[in-house]
């Protein structure tokens, strides 16, 4: 699994017990599962359809660094299925695990519509093959 | 299934697609389920432990009013099982339901305690036997 | 008067005293008029108009519950004229109270417009009645 | 009048409508209030306690610069009580004002307590003093 | 130097350190840069082009009131180069200052554009000349 | 240079033109310099000293995702010099460079303190080394 985005704990993050607000949390995953998915279904129309169930398996204070990763569990065909896990950057220590986020590939109108893909790319490939 | 809490769908909480963020939409139920149980438990230090799965049935628009209700499933020991559902004010359509949100009551140094409590209570009640 | 709206005090809401921004409070107020004037008027397209003088009774801390109630005091032909109150959930001691809020009814050139109410509906029994 | 502070309308200023929310308009002039008692009764523990009636005269659109207006109406013994206006700075139309904002200066456990002042005083002048 | 805006350092605008974030000073600086120009050059169509360096010479605390002040450095034709200098207000103690912030005039098109200024006006002596 | 960091940019990211907010965009680079610091001398106490100057070559537009590239230029006694990136993650387009970002390592009392570091480490060989 890869950490493509890194959090600063900072007091508007917490809750009043002084440690991370779950409901933020929440909302850095979601964030992060949607940009996920739209470089790679290379469409800017996509959305979270579901979420499998969620472990706080521990919390993180201010001034912790967290880190998000996400992988690909399997290319539908409107639709990709994601796996998400927060860590705690310095001790490696998983905060929260997602084993299922299912993001849906929209067309204008807002239905699904055929993403085409059924493979993780990287950008760095497709410009590379731009130029070829 | 009482509401007890009301949000406007306002510019900044919306995804690029022009849509409730579904991020946003966690922590408000996050925020929710929290209140809710300091609310029961009369105990400001609860957290957030799990919740079951999520799926997004619907979205709505900037200018949408959603208003999120709890009801409690379980009493545990040091437990509180919430299940919690918004909807569209207007249409009473479902947006989002979550069977199963676990928060936990702890004390000062943060950890598990029992909270005594096994059944809802109304804080007019509350309020009444102190009075009399 | 009912409440519809709990909200929980987190640190971004703080003043550099510590306690409940005043600013925030307001903002918060003036959401639950314009929403409940939505929800009351069946149109979108409401402003704040006037608000009545304001008395700081109390404050919140960190990590209160607040719930904001509304009722109505007098429907005008393109008016509509709200109470409101703020307390302490816990305690159901009052933290500010507004007689008279004027909310305005707009058509979609931002003119007043009647809204043709006189008595405030239950959104449940509008939905029952297209039913029926 | 002097106007000390000026804001942008940003896109997360708005309400649904697409005009400066009413409530972001509030929470900037409880702002203004209070920290222009900070600067004049030297002391930061200063709340607010009272507003007089509030009239939304106009609104503002995104982009349009808004300036926050603040003058002495009165020094109590305790209290500090100002006017406030805001405009839009390119057309010095008057948006919003409020005749009567009463803040109150507080000893470190939240008390009133006298601050000494009787008029308004610059900071520059201040500095000169301690320097002379 | 005329300082146009007051900020009160409140809990979400502090890093974990519990000082001002950096980012947000920047943040503020900017927006006082496109304000400025808006102003001075009577369209919203205005956006950074360039700081030159920035020298973080003082921090902030939580309930300081910090000021930003914006000069002309120079009229470009479709330029505007500035001068940004934010101080504690009461203590004038300089917290940064920005030599050279420029701002580029565009037209509809996102294109550059003349702007047709060559010096400071004030927004009241245009108001005068329309009335005259 | 890696990219630790991807933002989605979101309707509250936007200044009134409707592209990314220059002010925001320096707000998370200055975030990512100070994680990315704190991550490298271990130590949370870390502030920004200085930024040299910032072109803006390139804007980005709601939808659009950005990602936020570091590196260190070089190990000082007490400080780390860092060179940022930020470039659309779909084109590779630059946004924005910044060539030297100043961070200043601190003790308790807010000192510059030695970091003892002379190179870039990656937390999973110290956690290795930690194990072995």
């Amino acid at each position: 699994m890869k950490f493509h985005t890194r959090k600063w704990v900072k007091p508007e993050d917490l809750n009043p017990n002084k440690t991370l607000f779950g409901g933020k949390l929440l909302a850095w995953i979601d964030e992060e599962a949607a940009l996920y998915s739209v470089v790679q279904l290379e469409n800017s129309h996509v959305v979270t359809k579901y979420m499998s169930e969620i472990n706080f398996m521990a919390s993180a204070r201010e001034g912790d660094i967290v880190e998000i990763g996400t992988e690909v569990v399997k290319f539908g065909t409107t639709s990709l299925i994601l796996r998400c896990e927060v860590r705690n950057k310095m001790t490696h220590e998983t905060i929260i695990t997602v084993e299922n986020i299912t993001m849906v590939n929209l067309d204008e109108n807002g239905k699904p519509k055929p993403h085409g893909k059924t493979q993780v790319e990287y950008v760095i490939d497709r410009l590379t093959r731009k130029i070829l």
